[in-house]
């Protein structure tokens, strides 16, 4: 089983990041991007098959380690 | 409209911050993770309607800019 964490930056908190992407692409002709955000996807390999009990497990590991939950959020989507 | 690049290491390609994370993992007890591999994903605000049209624009600004292509891939979906 595959579990897909997708991790971004809260709306409202800064993204140098994100910003430097932005103005990159601006420097080099592409004025048509308005704004950029920059975020982090962890793609897990599971054992198991129960999806609700993986998805249980995969939130305790985001607020345990792979997301700083004060400035970011996390989505998880779960394949078989 | 918005774009959504995905942007993750090629097959073969080691990831040392996703064995990072499989470790981690394994080292607060998530036995159920069997590996981890991490890639970013870019979100970009653009102008415009035309999602053909954005969307080569969005593969040109990922082999200048965004992605490392000799070692990274990239997957991109145009949102309305």
């Amino acid at each position: 089983m595959k579990a897909i964490v997708h991790i971004g930056l809260k709306p409202g908190v800064l993204d140098p990041q994100g910003r430097a992407i932005a103005r990159s692409l601006g420097d080099l002709g592409f004025s048509e991007v308005t704004g950029a955000r920059q975020g982090k996807v962890i793609e897990l390999d599971m054992k198991g098959n129960d999806a609700e009990k993986a998805k249980a497990s995969v939130i305790e590991m985001c607020e345990k380690l792979l997301a700083n939950t004060v400035i970011e959020s996390y989505k998880i989507d779960i394949e078989a």
